[in-house]
């Protein structure tokens, strides 16, 4: 992997969340953008090459909202970087690890992305991520 | 914030979760490596300018232990790379949010640290981290 794109964090509200991590960070959110099939908004602040995401469930049964609901806010996925994300997918599977998409989707933030089940990584949902070419 | 120095992900065994995390990662551990103070085991392994830092506890009471009977194992914390951490510990008191040690500690792989309560970061524990110059 190349390097941590970016940690997920699951939190209630986008607008209690932004200027929290602004004043933490101090960094300035660079970008909000809503992933319509993943029912989320998405709002992102750099840390130098790295990114933090902040997740807010934009339907009450989504998946951030039952994340929530389940473990409380915090520390939700971790995102690797990766060059060719189609070959990393082919290693993972031939590797014993169970990806929840078959085929790369379209992310937040212009990547292609796809997902590892926790199962095998001790409870860490990872996400492995790629500049969309397309985007 | 300069980068995410590191992720922490607590886990039952190290044995198991080191051979995970290196072909998951196509990465070698590194260095392995007890911190009597917190009662862990650590490991880690790295990705580019980032790390991975698995955390095994060694008494059935610690941090870490009780971490894993509450939520199970996986994303713990969050460490961010940090140029002079006795000015960002007092930046982040005055901005209000809650410091876990009042002078930076000694923590794993050579650095001084310090955590931030999870109370002020929508439930993520958030560490400071710097090169310790005794180290």
């Amino acid at each position: 992997m190349d390097k941590i794109e970016h940690i997920g964090i699951a939190v209630k509200s986008l607008d209690e969340a932004i200027p929290a991590y602004e004043k933490l960070m101090q960094a300035v959110c660079y970008k909000i953008e809503e992933v319509v099939s993943e029912h989320v908004r998405t709002a992102f602040l750099a840390a130098g090459p790295n990114k933090i995401e902040l997740l807010e469930s934009t339907t009450s049964d989504g998946v951030i909202a039952r994340y929530i609901e389940r473990k409380g806010e915090g520390l939700h996925h971790i995102a690797f970087a990766v060059q060719d994300i189609v070959s990393e997918m082919d290693r993972l599977l031939q590797s014993g690890f169970t990806l929840l998409n078959d085929k790369p989707k379209k992310g937040a933030d212009g990547k292609l992305v796809c997902f590892v089940h926790p199962k095998q990584t001790h409870g860490v949902l990872t996400e492995l991520c790629m500049d969309d070419p397309d985007a």
